[in-house]
């Protein structure tokens, strides 16, 4: 039975370009042999942010704690606890924590793209 | 850009056999053109519990808010706030209240099963 905890502690720093401040945990994914989706565990510092980028998948977002400005397809919008955001494929798109205290988020991604690319970090 | 809040008062009584006290709301699912997964929001009341059952399709569930006893392939653990669980396809499974708060949970389903069915709720 898999069951696995949220732990910023645990978390690993994501070194991808344009990433400040966020590290991720991933909560279930392909080494857990999902078929399908991976759920990753983001946490992003106060002045942090995620890459500014596309991709050929979607995100599906759900807020835990905090709040981050949210930017889709060039709207910005701010996003809270309890907020889900949809992040479709080839969409441009970056969380950034403008707050003073640190935001949580839980991203879920397909396993492969539509090239059957293994998505990364799922 | 579709952003979406958890909303217990908006969320709709789950009247599948098998549950008591649960409501769900579609955080993002088919009818907002997801392609590969939807989200759920489940808020399970106190004494309330999901359907005891299993199909071909996994979950990925994220605790929200409270606890719940979650059951799958015939073993029972506590799962808390913070907490995943994974619960593959065809295992028998169920979360069960029985603290003595409301408890909400995300649960994560494919859009299609197996045979390319429609999963429900999706």
């Amino acid at each position: 039975m898999l069951i696995r905890t949220a732990d910023p502690s645990t978390a690993v720093p994501v070194t991808m370009d344009g990433a400040k401040g966020v590290s991720m945990q991933v909560m279930v994914g392909q080494s857990d042999e999902a078929p399908n989706f991976a759920m990753r565990h983001f946490v992003v510092v106060s002045g942090g942010h995620t890459p500014h980028h596309s991709h050929p998948y979607e995100h599906e977002v759900y807020i835990v704690e905090g709040e981050l400005e949210a930017e889709c397809g060039g709207v910005t919008k701010t996003v809270r606890a309890g907020d889900t955001m949809y992040v479709p494929s080839k969409a441009v798109h970056q969380f950034r924590n403008t707050s003073e205290s640190q935001a949580r988020f839980l991203c879920m991604v397909p396993i492969a793209s539509d090239c059957g690319q293994q998505v990364p970090g799922s």
